[in-house]
């Protein structure tokens, strides 16, 4: 749908599926390298004596990988994906490389502002996958979206 | 301190700063061109005009650098630090290129597993703040913690 979506174009109910992406070994290694350097996501080999048997993903590049197909998806149009906090995050199943991941958006309420007569408070339930249907992380994030402007 | 850390050496209350990172624009537009695609976060001239007022880093991004400042402070020690899930994620003040992020950990919670007599679950509020005190990053991460050992 072109151009922005508005809080009234909103129900609550409303899923909106995203497309996939496949983890890759190189790019698990390269983000948990910079960001969460613990060798379960840095090494490949330490990771397989492990207690989870072989490398999984960090937990923050599944929800950055996930927050990319939320963008790709545009459930909001035009109108910025714009999060005033998310609760809830919980990674029911590790991600290994090869996965193929899916999500999900599931719009969950709809708070018009109290205080700002322009906008309101949209949360929504995050549901990601894997290639076996696996629920493997969910989320809750609440966004801001716009009203529709009076003409 | 050396060696891992176990739920008996922890206590309610017990705070840790992390070291500090800065923020730069090409790492922010890297990640957000990758994980988070929107204007406000990859195109530092489009952003300057937008609401507000200049570019700013993806909140995952931030949440991203801030796992690494948690990671290399070692707050568990040797023990992995690994979330079961994290609560109430609030970015109240945008991150911007040239900003200086530090952070704290701090025990909210001890809560031995019933059903699982070797571990337990440690609840952290984290708090991230830039170079001028103001908080611009929370988090309520719940922590795998193994009990000690039995000799």
């Amino acid at each position: 749908m072109p151009g922005p979506r508005y809080l009234e174009d909103l129900a609550v109910g409303d899923v909106h599926p995203t497309g996939s992406v496949e983890v890759t070994e190189a790019e698990a290694v390269a983000f948990a390298t910079r960001y969460d350097p613990q060798p379960m996501h840095t090494r490949p080999d330490a990771a397989k004596t492990g207690v989870f048997g072989g490398l999984i993903a960090s937990g923050w590049h599944t929800a950055a990988m996930v927050m990319r197909l939320i963008v790709d998806a545009r459930p909001l149009g035009e109108t910025p994906v714009l999060g005033l906090g998310v609760d809830e995050l919980r990674w029911p199943k590790p991600v290994r490389p090869g996965d193929i991941i899916q999500a999900e958006t599931e719009v969950v309420s709809i708070t018009p502002s109290q205080s700002k007569p322009d906008y309101g408070v949209v949360r929504l339930k995050v549901t990601a996958r894997n290639q076996l249907g696996e629920t493997v992380f969910t989320m809750i994030p609440k966004l801001w979206v716009p009203r529709r402007p009076e003409r």
